[in-house]
């Protein structure tokens, strides 16, 4: 049962490489970095302290950004009554299937067994919330009266649960954690450009805090949020070519201020509904930068986003190396903080060097520093890049020697910093790549077929102009869905301009962005 | 049913004193301060944005501090499966009077009306975390197998649910936000040790931070956390005489490593059963803040938990005055921001000067810059603090004046760190003053009797060797309880010694803690 001491931190865990099985890699790279596991309770997922990391590092930029744009951050309810969540019919359509329900509030003992005390049954049942539109607009009716309290932005840090049959660690999962805004404005024109304006902070840390370029369209009508008159959404490509939807954002029209009675008198002194946003990214955007940037040998972490940018190896062979060595390391490492990068020393005993390598490249680290005699003897360091740019044909043992490099003292602490940046260029460059060889215009369907029953598929620009009948029709042949409309600047040049429907024939305005999906 | 405009954001909110009704006067601090309020869920409260942000501040503060001492954090499920929670048996029974049970995961329309659909019903039933001992220490079997493993230090930030009958904002409600560490050792000398040091990070950040003073001591086994060893507690004073519970770190021993078979290979190889801890500080803190600092103008805040430290309000009469003294005002702002204060300019239209000032004031903003043509002619500042140091029998107008400064802009600008920094000690020592005034040390039954039935109560040291029973007689004649059993270093000189019980004479060792209580 037990393992023997000294695999219990740094066993193995081997990862299975993409090309064999993309499912059981995605897997093993979350094990390997330990980002998180299921847990006791079905669906629900336990976040560990590495993936928790990324997560606080994820919500520290977000959450500057939805402060520099004006937002405020509150805290609602947990428990949204039942009569409350059906009140906006769409809405409550659209969560009836997957909401848990609380209904007793109180434990007894009956024959020996602790059961839910049947007298303790709630008169009215409680939803754990899927969502927080209702509980937070029955709020705003209290808030708002005039135009001048608005408007009103506010986000929330939450946890929701969305019961979920078949669940994947972080991109399906029971229960999740989130932000969720929700704003209220005087007119449609405001409401819609807060809908856009969050979209676009999406899209900004998606690119350029987690590297991972994304496309920027609105959803169909079938795909919209429950209860919205528009969805937006970031679309990113996987890199086993699935498009995975890494943040929506909602305009709500004057849906849910209605069915909450929310009123407020404008300008000219007349009573109007409010006019409402909401809008959201969850833990499931580290599934996102699992699948962009991970490769065979575990997590990679774009360096905004890695809790440790650096880890400080020390190798010596006795007692009096390591007093040195160890010091020298610390240094090194006190250096670095004040230069302001995230560094760690990895000074455990009994472990060796290569399994400390072996572990922390599986967390993603983006940069090894490894301290020892000679190096202190000679006043350099060894600096080793978790990865590099590729070089089509290079050999794995040429690659590997160029990712390290050997640099005077002075010099490889200077680098550090520019490194990191440029690390971040490269994987955003890297996903760019990838992006674009797996992106293809198509216009005959023979075409479609083939790119995703042969080529593995991707993302695919066509025309489109069928029916909701017809996009179940593609679904069931081909797996794939539109992932959006896009917006006319998110299209490359060879994509723009009219056509015909790749599946009718019928004519259209402009292409769609198809692909298969998680 | 609609308020006036100009009243919407600045509605007077009239506080009661506290002499009057201190209950009634809590509830208007916050309602003036718009820190929370209830929500449409019984017994659960919103956080409104300036109640958040304080929280907010709190948490970096608590979490750089836990960070400091080595722990990371994680995320485990809101859900605890029934069986789960009540294995450790004292544990199940502490909370089964609180819980609220999930039982179904599906809605459904049954003659129109939404519905639990009777066939989601889930075969167990799932508790909302009351507190996590129970699903963490399921998933840390899975984390821990030789001391090389330990001490594994983890936090969660997190929601909770206690369901409570009686609901006071902040102070007791169904749902609450805090934080609970649970660690685990290799020895118990180490648990211990670990409990010791949380209490004291909680302490120093009662008195550093909230500038409220705390006893630290023991709980007695009546009020020990529900499968805990030992329970160590800090307890704070409030203005109305009552002790409030600030934070705890309990011991737990092996009783949830014992219930969820947690062993460790020790470093002779011998299995071992794990040691814990577990300690928590929530959303309550605000309330104490509130009791501590607040007076009858409304909410004040130490400038270390004050998200706006500083409020710069223009005073202008016209057009032409107001552009060049809105720009003097963000000047200003800006020059205090590089400093490192959190400032605001609140230059919102058609709202009055006193109108604000008043606001600001029920906020707890601790200083205030007006800016008027005046000023900016003479090259001065207005400095108003939202308090100053007490002098007994100054008049109310005395002291208005003695809160401004009026200083040349240089001057005042300098002024303002090293001001905040002395208002910040200038509360931490008048609630030292204000918790003195209520302390005795007493002998005597009568005494104690007077005490709490005319002159208001407090914390009373006292010698005691009664038994549960007595304990509960006291509650009955006074509603006095032991807060707790104070460590030797925290009775005060006239206090410390051996003495006979109050109550039923009987010799004692050390006096105890009582007071009303929250």
């Amino acid at each position: 049962m037990n393992k023997p001491d000294n695999q219990s931190r740094t066993e193995p865990n081997a990862v299975t490489p993409r090309a064999q099985d993309y499912s059981q890699w995605y897997l093993d790279v979350i094990k390997k970095a330990c980002l998180a596991e299921h847990s006791a309770v079905r669906g629900c997922m336990v976040i560990r302290p590495h993936g928790y990391a990324i997560w606080e590092k994820m919500q520290r930029e977000l959450d500057d950004r939805f402060k520099a744009t004006g937002h405020e951050n509150a805290y609602f309810p947990l428990f949204i009554p039942l009569s409350l969540l059906t009140r906006e019919e769409k809405h409550a359509s659209g969560f009836a299937k997957e909401c848990a329900v609380v209904t007793h509030h109180r434990l007894k003992s009956v024959n020996g067994e602790i059961v839910p005390d049947p007298e303790s049954k709630l008169e009215e049942p409680l939803v754990v919330r899927p969502t927080s539109e209702t509980i937070i607009w029955e709020q705003y009716k209290n808030w708002i009266q005039s135009y001048r309290d608005l408007p009103l932005l506010i986000n929330q840090w939450a946890n929701v649960v969305r019961w979920e049959m078949r669940t994947r660690l972080f991109l399906r999962t029971a229960e999740f954690l989130w932000q969720e805004g929700h704003t209220a404005h005087a007119t449609e024109k405001e409401a819609l450009e807060e809908t856009w304006r969050m979209l676009d902070v999406y899209a900004d840390f998606a690119e350029n805090v987690m590297a991972v370029p994304v496309i920027k369209g609105r959803k169909t009508e079938g795909e919209r949020f429950a209860g919205a008159l528009e969805t937006l959404s970031i679309e990113g490509l996987m890199q086993d070519g699935k498009g995975l939807q890494m943040g929506t954002s909602h305009y709500l029209g004057q849906n849910f201020s209605k069915s909450a009675d929310v009123k407020f008198q404008n300008k000219d002194g007349r009573l109007e509904f409010v006019y409402a946003t909401s809008w959201g990214v969850s833990t499931r955007l580290i599934g996102a930068l699992i699948m962009t940037h991970s490769d065979d040998t575990g997590l990679v972490l774009p360096p905004k986003l890695a809790p440790v940018q650096v880890i400080v190896i020390p190798i010596f062979k006795n007692e009096e190396e390591r007093l040195k060595i160890v010091e020298e390391a610390k240094k090194v490492a006190a250096e670095l903080k004040s230069r302001g990068v995230a560094v760690r020393v990895d000074d455990r005993d009994g472990i060796m060097p290569g399994a400390k390598y072996y572990e922390w490249e599986g967390k993603g680290v983006p940069l090894r520093i490894e301290v020892g005699p000679k190096d202190l003897e000679k006043g350099s360091l060894c600096i080793a890049r978790r990865f590099v740019p590729e070089i089509q044909g290079e050999k794995p043992e040429e690659q590997r020697r160029r990712r390290k490099s050997f640099l005077p003292r002075a010099e490889a602490i200077a680098s550090i910093v520019p490194t990191l940046e440029a690390m971040q260029k490269e994987l955003l460059e890297r996903a760019r790549a990838v992006r674009a060889g797996r992106t293809r215009v198509l216009d005959k369907i023979e075409d479609f077929e083939k790119f995703f029953k042969e080529e593995g598929g991707g993302f695919a620009w066509v025309h489109w102009a069928g029916n909701a009948g017809q996009e179940e029709e593609m679904a069931k042949r081909f797996e794939t869905s539109i992932r959006c409309i896009p917006f006319e600047d998110q299209l490359p040049p060879e994509a723009k301009g009219e056509g015909n429907c790749i599946l009718t024939g019928r004519p259209s305005k402009q292409r769609v962005l198809m692909s298969k999906s998680y």
